[in-house]
């Protein structure tokens, strides 16, 4: 395979740690479909036959019905896929097979079946994240009025509601598929035809083989071609963001799903038993979503270490970026369905979530509000007032609309019976009507806006 | 500053964990204009008296130019640059001071303040990566036709030519910029008037804002706007992308300067000597960019980690978003400056170079080709004839084009003379004329499509 | 500085870039010490002369005061620590502070200083670790009995004491004590002597200084010596699993705290207000720490990234060792103070943990064992038993032991009124006491071990 | 397996995100035998029948010679390792497999097993690490004697010894031996007998299967037994910088490999050719080995971040524990492997290194050196004298101890003939013995050493 100068083959050591095909074989559909590309060019090209040509384009759609129906082989002596594919197209076409890597070396090969590999999971993701926004939005549409307390450092803040806080989920997901999206634009260039690093001295037509494999325009540089893994870190980086998100989403299930909060009932489909005690009904699929972030951006850390300091062009260590980007991928496709199946079928117990939202002086803020409005004290004051109010309230044990006016006016004369109807977590949520505000109406309007961006009726 | 609540005020250990002003500070700027964004609006929709808006204006100015000539106070009593400037405008203007904070929160205020920052960083990190890539370029263009000999693995591949190597890099640097404007558009999103996660019920212009803060858009869930630091992530993971192409340079200008290679002579202004050994030149400067790599990394590694698995909304581990994106963006900026100089000043040894690119059997791959090309060999049976004409070579510890004919026929009787002028390093580049390849003229072409990018003449 | 080879001196970003002295300067008191042991060698070895030696000591005591008083200047023309105190010493004596450097480099002074300062730095963690467990032993010696719901995956699985919920991070603490101490022990050689890189030719006495600076031991290699950062990895990864460790208990207290469980009321001195809700007391202190770990693993990535793949000997990517390590030590001090504070002020709601713990149906396991216990019952089986009683339970709204006996005979036949008793949460603790398990007397003895081990009495 | 109380079996996604049988059945070897170990102890503790528990040691036993001869099967259904046993087990012996689980859960299994694995883990690390110190030890003893240029900043610094250098790396594999070996004693103790996580009312003996199964002693509170997993991540963290101190070794091969340096011919065994250019002979093993520093960092990320604020007891998150730490162990033991055989196998071309040892005024410190000694000059004198000679040396192209007496005398009259002999390599590092320097016979006493330690003779 490497010519006829070496004298020894590898040791069973550099067999075992140099052999890519365990894992690289992955890309075999994408090296297919390269490989056809390239010839086809060659062809047109009058680089090689028309005859030899269609001898090897024949010869690999055998061998991709082969792979398919048994799956790839792994032989470590033919180290990776492209080894593999092409030493069986010798098998089966004989010499002509020889004329498939001319022009080409496994550098530009490898960069551009990854590139073809990880377009492809990124509309998958883009999939997946659609899915888990329509989820989201329906939910958020049966729940914009359901009142629900807003925690900052968890703790109850002020009152909204359950479809306003679905709906920042939506945001987070919305950024997650730009984000996917500008990868996508990104990797969007074609390397084939860069040859080992230098280009090629063959009269080959790049513009041809872009086109035919979907890319936007060929690479401009072929050292930087076989030296960029950029798509990948990109892809990377945007899953870490992506898996931050659901990781979010995943602790908030979890909470909201332990005895004292009762939020909500996860689905039996979603959740396992215990081992051992027979009552256990555990939030799984939450956990290893969480989990799972820590890997991703375990995966994420470990491609950008193996690219430091790399000089140009291609590097061995770069046969280390295929794990860590399929690894993030299976993570990441199996987190983004079990969010859309524990968003779609979870019950919200919205009873308790009323009850508790009425927990903590959620309306405090409101109290404020008002005398900011109606008595023109400024911010800083009636957030003062207010505070002596809830200490009040807190050392009676009761909520602040329980005080009587006579103890509200002992603290502040200028409130009168008018700040009783600002107090109840109705009116707290329906008064927070600024732009992107909880107020049910506003919620409503984020999940129009978003049916809208994704075509659906909700 | 927290209402009347609390019985007791924190603890030393809490004044110092607790305080961000030794590090938020550098948002002074931000903070200011935000605020004057803010009330100029309060006054705008009725909410705040125009006095009292030009009295709150006038004192932040005073402020400004208080801080602009002394340095921002650090007082931990006031926690961070908001409370700083909000109780020093109360010392100068009073109880107006506090309608200031009306219909808004620190939450909004801060994750408005801090996209303003990131969004000032970014512009300045664009205008360093253009300098580095005008000064690419410049270089590129000089050494368009210098032959040095191109590594995969390091070890001698094929001649290339430096400016092809140095447009390699130019396109790295243009994904950096694009990831950055990626950044930069999706975090141009306005979060004022969020206010503490609900929204507020003061009827506020959130238009007016964006546009005075240079935003594209408010956005859209307020929940999201004050829980959210995406802008901040895709901040660090460009840096940290940015960064690796750093080192790679970095990592190739230190191995040329070794004096077995003796590539470069770098500049003295970015060497240092040694403590004791008189001799030394060490190119100082390239490897603490490399080395930044690691930390602008760590950087980024901090906030994935920090923003993991937290529930809505804001909750104080995400005061820890500052200090790594401040880092980070200090340790980029001087990298990228370092290897603008050091691009723009070193020495670039051609001679040295071109002899390399002699070495190692370069042309190897152009004896292959050209038995494909001249003498309808498939390539793989080209490969393994050269295989056995560079074992020869090595044997006799001579270069390739100094086998004789006869030695050369002995291998494969169908070579004949016809092949020795593919064999010298000019012809190899010469020959590698495919689109981005190392051709001189593809490099001449690469240059001038930069340069019009740039919107310089080279 | 660098000798007379130069012709030009660094440029502003090369000054700006190569300063360490801003960060560095945190190394004064160790490289005067270090310094101090080291003249004072080469006079007991005839390489100076008692006079300048003695000269040379007087100078850096004289030094030491500066920086006491007036702190470190940064000068960044003299670049480090060494430096700035060097080129002090030669202006309050004169030629004879040349001698100093006399048979060292910057290179292991460096090493030697660093090495001393996160010497301090464990020692100072182990301190803070030990009042840490204090803390944790006190509580769980007045908690041994309190009665709490034990979480698996935050679901409420068995009743436990608080007391063996907190001995559980005395265990997790004790670990990270032990790690530093091997980190200390690994770190306990001294590189000072090994010069620049390949040691010297000057005859000293490397037992001298080892035995001065309180080291165990030289160094047995001199490329090795001034090369390794093992000491700075070793602290970091300790650092950042002792950070991970306080981020559990910092989220246990943050969920604790959320009204919907109340297990705990935070003290105020640890506890923060609002800017707009009056009736907020957010556990700041607690988020913070677990925020920190973030940052803390980001300090462990920054270095671990930063070494990869360096050539011997030094390089100046080493440079980026110190910020890390002093970034991590801070805050892990911070992280490790607030939880003291937080374990030891913090008042547990034992009413409310005590109802809670009969939620859930905690003692299904206490069923499931009495079975396996009383009737001969195979596990597995007791278990199904078991899941159908709950089932039963939960359908009636009713705790497990509501169910009436003839309801659990209905179940499984063998059930007889013997099982009540098991079925209250004192029992069910009571019951497990295998050794380190949760009931009372098992804390107690746990306590009492730990009690012993740091020499305390509870 | 979860009792009767659910009411719907799992989604697709749940079963295949929840199941980790496809990686966990690495464990039944450890499985088995703590199965084994707690079923005897119920047996010596009367919890179950002496007939009971030889049926289920014999089943147990049978099981593993099925796993053994078939592998383990995969049926998600069946979860992990552990019912997949379990349920195997009930196939052949009934409902005596029933009695198995008693007395402890899933949680205190899967701590256990995984204990045991990473235990033998370290084990064969520390077998690897051994012989990669003999090959070095070996190489260092052929080689004591072997000059080359030592550099720091990849600049030539000094000359040292081969035998030196290769004496670094045997420290830095000592010190990850000591790593491995704190991990294994703070891993070595047992954690069955913790059950769920509050231990267990059946009266076990702990101490009977910390003996059997080759612990120290048993795990002292069980909710930390339950929840901890600091041994993997003592394991992930030794293995990251034994991984750095590989990459460092990795990239010295690559670049000693490379053409312009020449110092090594690498074995044909550990390299490979390409698929293009007939005449490369790559180190690819060398990069691989760099490359999965990259990998092995991400692993050690990818855990910290999962454990990060995990509430106690056992959440699943902590499933994904196993896939980095199989990972690692994987890639760390195919690099030891292959780093060792590079050592053992590659010829260093001693001829070339001695050169390049030439080159650089490597011997500028023994002149400063000698005018110290000689000249009784302060050293920062001598070394501004030396800086003067070496940049005159340069401008003429010459080496420094070419430079006529007249010449040094010009720079400085105190120079005398005298100097010459100093300025060989030979003299520079036979003048380097002081205590682990670089001469000779320090270097054989190193060597010695090792051997001693090793319990080899070289």
């Amino acid at each position: 395979m490497w010519g006829g100068r070496f004298a020894e083959g590898p040791s069973a050591i550099m067999r075992e740690i140099n052999a890519s095909i365990p894992f690289d074989k992955a890309l075999w559909r994408q090296d297919i479909s390269a490989s056809k590309a390239h010839v086809a060019m060659l062809a047109a090209c009058d680089i090689v036959s028309v005859e030899d040509a269609r001898l090897i384009e024949d010869g690999l759609d055998r061998i991709a019905g082969e792979y398919e129906t048994n799956g790839v082989p792994e032989n470590w002596d033919l180290e990776d896929i492209h080894m593999t594919t092409e030493s069986r197209l010798a098998e089966l076409i004989g010499p002509a097979a020889g004329r498939l890597h001319t022009a080409r070396s496994r550098n530009d090969q490898v960069a551009t079946d990854f590139r073809l590999w990880t377009r492809d999971a990124i509309d998958q993701v883009d999939a997946g994240l659609a899915a888990l926004q329509r989820a989201l939005v329906a939910q958020a549409s049966e729940h914009a009025g359901s009142i629900m307390p807003g925690f900052t450092h968890l703790q109850t803040a002020q009152p909204v509601t359950l479809g306003h806080h679905l709906m920042a989920y939506y945001e987070m997901i919305r950024r997650d598929r730009s984000r996917f999206q500008d990868a996508r634009r990104r990797l969007n260039e074609n390397p084939l035809g860069s040859a080992a690093l230098a280009g090629t001295g063959f009269p080959i037509d790049r513009e041809m083989t872009t086109q035919a494999l979907g890319f936007d325009t060929p690479t401009r540089n072929s050292l930087d071609a076989v030296s960029d893994r950029d798509f990948a870190l990109d892809y990377l980086q945007a899953a870490a963001q992506c898996s931050l998100h659901l990781s979010r989403l995943a602790e908030e299930f979890i909470i909201w799903a332990s005895q004292p909060f009762g939020f909500v009932r996860m689905p039996d489909t979603l959740s396992t038993g215990s081992s051992i005690m027979p009552q256990k009904k555990n939030p799984d699929a939450a956990e290893l979503v969480r989990g799972h972030a820590g890997r991703i951006i375990g995966c994420a850390t470990s491609l950008m270490v193996s690219m430091k300091g790399l000089p140009l062009a291609y590097s061995k260590d770069m046969q280390d970026d295929k794990p860590p980007v399929f690894e993030a991928a299976g993570l990441l496709g199996l987190s983004i369905a079990a969010m859309t199946g524990m968003v779609a079928d979870t019950t919200f117990r919205t009873d308790k979530m009323r009850q508790a939202a009425e927990m903590g002086f959620a309306t405090a803020t409101d109290l404020a509000d008002w005398l900011v409005r109606e008595a023109d004290i400024p911010f800083r004051e009636a957030h003062h007032i207010t505070g002596a109010a809830v200490k009040l309230a807190e050392s009676k044990g009761v909520a602040l609309e329980k005080l009587s006016l006579a103890e509200l006016k002992a603290i502040d004369s200028r409130i009168d019976e008018g700040v009783y109807p600002a107090l109840s977590v109705e009116a707290s949520v329906a008064a927070r009507a600024s732009l992107g505000g909880t107020a049910p109406d506003q919620v409503r309007r984020q999940v129009a806006a978003a049916a809208q961006e994704l075509g659906i009726t909700v």
